[in-house]
């Protein structure tokens, strides 16, 4: 297929994005950090898209980039030199893979577990390299990570003992605290969790042993966390490309993407049904937002199917375009294989969302 | 990378699918419907894997495939002559490239409005060739589909008026009964479902059109609306591999297919932490089941974890393997782009999940 040329030569559903609210989103997020002492380093997982963290790194105010899986710290090799893989890595041939980007980058890591920290040791040891590694603290999202304080030094101090890693800090995500609306509960919660992490910073440094890195903060929090005295790096991903459950918070940030829809079916005058379902939509923050079109909203995201309550009177018709604001940005854009790239009407480029899903599956069927 | 021996060599989170299982889904669903007249045409959309829809087709029994999508239609032209998008077809380039399938398929599509009969009529005409025609009729779901009656003879007049297009029948997919816990009650809803569909049939066989086919079902109702004399084929895909969902129905079809993931977190005694999130399986139908560890549950799906609570005394570590059982197949599998397929701990194959997403968006940027 040709590159389409304009929003109506592109086949649906497809995701788009508005490359001047990115930069603008992008900008306003460096300016932020411009100041310091708190740097950024951008989460790749939110758009797996080489081309964004190209833009993001070039803004300023990076100390490198944040990863979820050792796949994406391998796609962002070419554009950064310092990589955090903010999560535990445990599996076959994972720690490897760690090891081999450690022979060229300044590669990062979290542990919580002594497993996970010798399986490390190990590979990097096999490998003639140095990880960097952060103890990952439970901030109140009781997901991974030890609890703040003597759990976590005691790791720190078994990192300290071990060849092929070195302590580097700590970090912790408050991910439960990033949608909360109010914003004064907001504030004062988020200043308790960053203040548990830099506590327990604190207590390995008073225990000599390092302790630069203090790593947190998303896009709800990344005003709050980011001025808390102490923490160094903000993880924040989703502010460049937001999404409706971020938008109904107090941020500076612009709708950047959409899901490009068509009407397929336009069977009585209050519904019309798009080509843009739940394949190519998350609902679990809620379903996704109809925008441009007053009083039009998602009744249901079938798999293939987006069924749209329409205002008395709507002349929408079939082959009509729709655009859909996505309710939750990370899981949604994993759907995808590209982001037409527009200005206006006119696509200007296409992206490729290179980290899409788990590319060491594809390395497989490439070498069938 | 390698092709991966035995699980435990497998990256994760992967999904896995035991072969044994899976024939033995499809050659159960193959002898339901060998005695006819009722035939099955097994959804592709279900499982978007050419290999699989082969073995279905080798089986027996089918009329053809169904797909969901264009792009569906595409990958599967090789496997079967016949092929059903069951979908209204709409939107950039989407009518000519049925047209071009046409070519060399005999190819039906979903109708339910004017203006998607006209476009699908002139792409054909300007190609040479004739697109089958289903009239989409609404049986209760409310997405697509016209009013069963006469809104259907209606349109089916006007296909009978345009040239590159035959009318062939109707269909109608009473989705929102599959789910239908209660045997009586599905049985009851299905039987009248099915016989709206089958009363326009007849009614635009009064009027001297042709409607031989009568196509609706799904794994949830296929020996229900498979038994209404009148329909002519069911629509079944979830079947094949099934999911916690279909599960907890009254149907004789094993789980076939697994989400497998790494604990990479043992952070307390209740829970550990796997590395198969949200962007490994979907949780629109809840969250996945814990197979093969007595008492653990799914807590919370994240884009990256599953959080799993633990039964006292659990002894699970990290390293250790989790095998997940969807609640949703279709979604699911449509977030990865191989199945390892397994008999016990051993690897036999890897097989592509070559439909995955949106192919016409990577065959844009194949050609960057």
């Amino acid at each position: 297929m040709r590159q389409p040329q304009t929003l109506l030569d592109i086949p649906t559903p497809a995701l788009i994005v508005d490359v001047a609210a990115l930069e603008r989103n992008i900008q306003r997020m460096a300016a932020f950090f411009a100041s310091g002492p708190c740097r950024l380093r951008p989460h790749f997982k939110a758009h797996k898209t080489p081309e964004i963290a190209r833009r993001q790194l070039a803004a300023g105010s990076c100390v490198g980039l944040t990863c979820a899986t050792v796949s994406e710290a391998e796609m962002v090799a070419g554009l950064t030199d310092d990589i955090l893989i903010a999560n535990e890595i445990v599996g076959p041939g994972k720690c490897e893979r760690v090891a081999k980007l450690a022979e060229r980058h300044n590669v990062t890591i979290a542990v919580d577990s002594v497993a996970g920290l010798e399986a490390m040791s190990a590979a990097a040891i096999k490998d003639g390299v140095t990880v960097g590694v952060l103890i990952d603290l439970n901030v109140g999202q009781t997901r991974c990570g030890l609890t703040p304080g003597l759990d976590a030094l005691a790791l720190a101090r078994r990192v300290a003992l071990l060849q092929g890693v070195r302590l580097r800090g700590v970090m912790g995500y408050e991910g439960h605290l990033q949608p909360i609306r109010e914003r004064a509960e907001r504030e004062r919660r988020t200043r308790e969790a960053m203040a548990a992490l830099v506590a327990t910073a604190r207590l390995i440094e008073g225990d000599g042993l390092p302790c630069d890195v203090v790593s947190g903060g998303g896009t709800g929090t990344y005003d709050i966390s980011g001025r808390v005295p102490g923490v160094t790096e903000i993880q924040a991903g989703s502010y460049v490309l937001m999404d409706s459950d971020y938008g109904s918070l107090d941020l500076p940030f612009e709708q950047a993407f959409h899901l490009l829809g068509t009407v397929v079916s336009r069977p009585d005058p209050g519904r019309c049904v798009a080509d843009c379902g739940h394949k190519s939509a998350t609902k679990d923050h809620g379903n996704p937002v109809v925008d441009g079109m007053e009083g039009a909203t998602v009744l249901s995201l079938n798999d293939e199917h987006a069924t749209i309550g329409l205002p008395a009177g709507s002349r929408i018709a079939v082959g009509d375009r729709v655009r859909l604001r996505p309710s939750h940005t990370d899981p949604t854009v994993n759907l995808h294989d590209v982001f037409y790239a527009i200005e206006g009407e006119r696509v200007l480029d296409v992206w490729p969302i290179a980290a899409r899903g788990y590319p060491e599956h594809r390395a497989v069927i490439s070498r069938l």
